[in-house]
């Protein structure tokens, strides 16, 4: 195997400065998505709806549910917003005892959400995943149901310039141990 | 970028046959945990512990945890397995105030766990999540605090034989809506 996750890893960083003179093709969204597609998941239940807002009129509406406190104002110039919905995920009955008590379907979408991140590294595009927004005001402006639920958004584009980042990290020893 | 990842996403498969006579390399498995101590987390809180078995005994005991109605008995012939512990996240105040309603630990533990099946795929691994578990019984054979929390176990090894699955997904179009 000569694909190295390792080297993606490594290239891959919290991008918060897009530049809003490079679009993102559609294509390599498209690419995206069917990584994402692909991604395993408990029972193959696939527990994920994803909606790419590439219309700048819309992505700029969306991005604003995504600011707070002056959190997250480089959204505005990302080429793209790529909504990811959690969908009812419908599990083997042994599995699905433990639903309430563990927490597959969310699990199951940063499995998924990990597979668009590195994709788009691949085609090389930078990405940041946001974890906070106004869902209930985002659903409104997105026409999403109000009973669905808005994970992630996560932020796709060219960075304005090449960076990169030494990851800081807890240490190997502090979040492992070996039973050998 | 020449590491491409669709290359990484068609060779993985959640793998339910390992070679019992062909054991792991610790420093691999070292590979595969370095990937995930990198993996991003919300606020970078990194709530995640892994506990690796190489222990061929310790390996079997916890595998019986994972078997219930005739599941995953697949695993004992494993060359590792990989315990995923969530840890409490150290969040911002802002994202805080929404950590009960969305699943941000959640989430980073799915994304922690693409890292490990992504690196293991590049050192020519095989991989299984595994989401059903006896939580009890495995935290009282590892020793793990009955306070922990585990979401996931990671089985690795060497496939007995080569396999190239199709994946059965669903189709792009009932899984996206593109807002151009």
């Amino acid at each position: 195997m000569t694909d190295h996750f390792m080297n993606l890893v490594n290239a891959r960083y919290s991008c918060r400065d897009y530049d809003p003179e490079r679009p993102v093709e559609h294509e390599r969204l498209v690419q995206c998505i069917e990584a994402a597609r692909l991604a395993p998941s408990a029972c193959n239940s696939q527990p994920w709806h994803f909606t790419v807002i590439e219309n700048r009129e819309k992505l700029l509406a969306a991005s604003k549910c995504l600011q707070d406190s002056g959190m997250n104002k480089f959204a505005d110039n990302a080429g793209a917003l790529i909504v990811v919905n959690e969908e009812p995920a419908t599990l083997k009955a042994v599995i699905a005892e433990k639903m309430d008590s563990q927490a597959y379907a969310q699990i199951d979408i940063g499995i998924a959400a990990a597979h668009i991140c590195y994709e788009a590294a691949s085609l090389g595009l930078n990405t940041c995943i946001l974890g906070w927004m106004d869902e209930e005001k985002l659903k409104k402006t997105l026409g999403i149901p109000e009973e669905k639920r808005v994970r992630l958004v996560i932020a796709v584009g060219y960075a304005r310039e090449e960076k990169h980042y030494n990851k800081k990290r807890k240490d190997l020893e502090a979040i492992c141990d070996f039973i050998r």
